[in-house]
């Protein structure tokens, strides 16, 4: 449970109160509220607040007085068509602002998006938490073979027993010296008298990168699905995927049409280089084509052949 | 009256909905929301959407799992902390949608501002309105003499007369000569058979800077309180200043605590250079100085004699 | 001719000096440098500055001690590889800057693309230039039927001459009536005594939106791909879309190898939603498709179609 | 020696090259260029390349077709005068691009400034070095009693002597552990034949805060003046602000009119609120003012007394 009782109660006592409001309400995400999705082994999200529902797109797009929307499919309809033409000012009239929990080395992967509002926990002020990462079984990959980037079969045995054995020991003792080197617990009490207690902002350079950090963070739609599109692909690493992967839904809840949209033209779409728009005519045609008459290289190739897999046998 | 009355009805529906809301609420800003703030002569700005109130400037500072706040005063006392330190992360965490109407000739000022989300109204895909801005009798003034980017003394009589007269003709004569290489009205009818009619993204270019254009724009509030520091300052063009006014007392109503430390450390703050800094020592001890002696150029010292002026005598 | 001799004598003294560097210069490039580019019927292109070559994006991807490059093929792998996969801060990594003169209402979308430095020419402080942009006649398109943002047929015979007469005449009359109303001409010789003079702030709203402004715009590689991807294509209007292909030259020049792939992955590229790469796997299974069948729109399936023609038929 | 004798090497070899130039040069950066200033114990920092001069900023303010530059004093002048008045776009013309090592609990600081392009090396892609900071003893102070942010007395004998085995130990462990998992040293040999080595992205958890990262970093002036009026303050983290102070000393060698503007402007001046500033003219007319007349917090009228102490006594 990533909840201390106290925080929990925080959170209940948010979800209690309800105020009228003129603002539009997206009430499938209402219902989500400040509520902790947990994630990996110590990890949540929590939506905070949001601005705008699926209707706030079109409003903007119409630049209107009113609502701005007329029937549903004509809605969607022009959800669509500013989607697939990348029109991607009005999406960024909806925002939402999370609560994250998450291991620092995914959040210096997370960070790298920059078009992005941070507000973090901080460790030169405040004492970080007893909470580091430890990939479950399933997920103690070796490194990959063809992908240098990427991870591949799944380490069995005794030699998987060792890296937990490691991760878990390691980050203890890196934990127990922290303390020590503070003089110091995670309430602020003193451990022995007479010793000062090293700077925090010092401190905190023993703890390992699987440690858990937490930060709000606040973005618009448009960056958002930037954001998701890049995190959410298979080719990104499990540990920040899985944060996309619970983004993905609570989009889904948010802005049902434009989270339709996004996964027709983004997450389940594909992008064609000339060369690859030109092997793919001469494919319709029935002709025959191989790489060496392509133009492309042998990766983008296997890449463009991968696209083209029968549904079922991918 | 800036709106028509079927624009002012779609405002109405809009006002009447209430709706159940677990997010933060600011009630004295959701008595204004989409009401339009006539300002110029044919411009206004409406609050659309908002996100956060002063409280969540506090959560997000304190990284919280619940509302964050503690007593008003230490609230205040942070919110203060944070503006004098330009510790700006927070402020990001508030979010403002506008619609605003404005002159063009200050849309291109205002856009200088880039982080912001901007919805601009089209004229390649509609007919722009037969709306430009003359200026009030007391805002035509002549060039400064002392500040190249400013205004001096009123014009008078004659030359008043006649500016007000080249303004209004002009315009409307842009304006029908636009329609006619449309060969459209306002409402999308034909107005001379056998005619083609220009594009309208062509036919834009004869209009004057003096027309309205309208967009939807939303911003946060570290960048909105940037964006009003520069433009609600005295020096601003007037014809952007008073948007800048109206939006300050929008954020009174918004966020009256990070308004009351607004206005303290910026509007009515000052920044000392090194030597401005010094002089001021010396003047703290009695000393005498002179321009000569301080170190700086006589604009300047001219600024900061300025600035240390008796409030009574500014 | 865009430039007075005064400008040209300017011109040329910069480009007669050369100095060493022990940065990466891009020969290509720097027989182009301060030279201005005429476009449209007064605007123009200039290169003031770049930074880097296709070899400053090898040398980031690879966080390099030294210049990182390896075999020309090996780069040039690297760089379609960084292209293909939307890696694009090492993009990020060159930088140009340009001195732009253009038509007021292509400023305005211009300036729409925000991740940019610019410095325009300020209207506040300085007197206007008499120059607008009047169409040749080629360009006098009508609005097209298909497309409500686009061209359709160009005018012909008395209709487009009566256009071409409109733009002129108010041009010339609104440039005559600012300097009226400043009290002034260009070179700042008081026009009649007795009058005061408009601010230039107030007096430049009477000009119409087809008057030239110049500004220097400096933005990364990445961005302007971008703003390229957008601007060079066919739907983009096409008084913008020529500086776009002014700025391809350029890119050409300067980064072979990025341009190239820029080329095969971007411009000539296409972007399949999943419904579209459905329709194509069924298609090269040899089966017929209709657009009823494949869940998409009109509109969506017209544009699948066109990407889908063999190439000398488009 | 921060660098191998074979990328000592590399460095040596750009050095070596200079190619002729139309663009701007300044002489005493190119001096610097490539060469790694050390920084900590195995940081450094790198100019890997820049655009632009002092004069650079005069052109763009000024729009120019030529250089822009008049007399020396004019374009100082014009520069303090930007300076002054925040005008920030003509700054935005200059751009430089570091190659930075440096510890990864001080990279996450420093990649909280979003308005700057970044080029990581990749813990997924590549080994990591074994290369992790150990303060200087005189680094290693206690927690400050006053500034909950702040560094206190330095520690002393035995506290100090076990802090330093701690950081070394634990850092040498977590890498040996590293290895471990990977399977793997750091030239890529396999380390035990018949296992299987964990994946690099999962592995890289294990090291801790303190070891070394690097990157490309690109930045414009505008920013850069902004992250070391942050950086090179007396209130930053020791271990960053050696890094904005290495940069201070480069920014005089690139731009020393620009340099001078900013250290009196802004590392030597400060911010007065209303408040402030009504409490200076009052003693400035020699009345007494105390904390409580003021309306100011104790913190804050504390911060006011020590920026106005003599020179000699701060």
């Amino acid at each position: 449970m990533p909840l201390t009782a106290e925080q929990s109660q925080e959170v209940e006592t948010l979800r209690e109160e309800r105020q009228p409001t003129r603002r539009e309400v997206a009430p499938a995400l209402e219902e989500l509220l400040y509520q902790p999705i947990p994630l990996l082994d110590h990890g949540f999200i929590r939506v905070i607040d949001y601005m705008g529902t699926d209707s706030a797109i079109v409003q903007a797009a119409r630049v209107s007085y009113g609502r701005g929307t007329r029937k549903v499919n004509e809605d969607a309809g022009l959800i669509n068509y500013l989607m697939r033409h990348r029109h991607t000012t009005p999406f960024e009239m909806c925002e939402i602002k999370f609560h994250i929990k998450l291991p620092i080395f995914i959040a210096r992967q997370w960070i790298r998006h920059r078009t992005a509002n941070v507000n973090e926990y901080s460790g030169r002020y405040s004492i970080m938490d007893k909470e580091f990462y430890i990939p479950a079984a399933e997920q103690l990959a070796a490194q990959s073979q063809s992908n240098r980037q990427g991870r591949g079969d799944v380490l069995k045995g005794r030699e998987a027993a060792r890296v937990l054995e490691i991760l878990r020991k390691d980050a203890a003792q890196a934990y127990a010296h922290y303390g020590e080197m503070l003089n110091e617990d995670m309430d602020g009490n003193i451990l022995q008298k007479g010793k000062t207690g090293l700077a925090r902002e010092l401190a905190r350079m023993n703890l390992s990168l699987n440690f858990y950090t937490q930060w709000y963070w606040k973005i618009d739609l448009h960056n958002l699905l930037h954001f998701l599109s890049l995190r959410a692909d298979a080719h990104a690493q499990y540990e920040i995927r899985i944060y996309a992967e619970a983004m993905l839904d609570i989009l889904k809840r948010w802005l049902p049409v434009t989270h339709a949209a996004f996964m027709d033209y983004r997450m389940g779409g594909v992008s064609l280089s000339a060369k690859g728009l030109a092997v793919i005519k001469r494919l319709i045609a029935g002709e025959k084509v191989t790489q060496e008459q392509s133009g492309m290289s042998k990766g983008e190739w296997r890449e463009l052949m991968e696209s083209l897999q029968p549904a079922g046998s991918g």
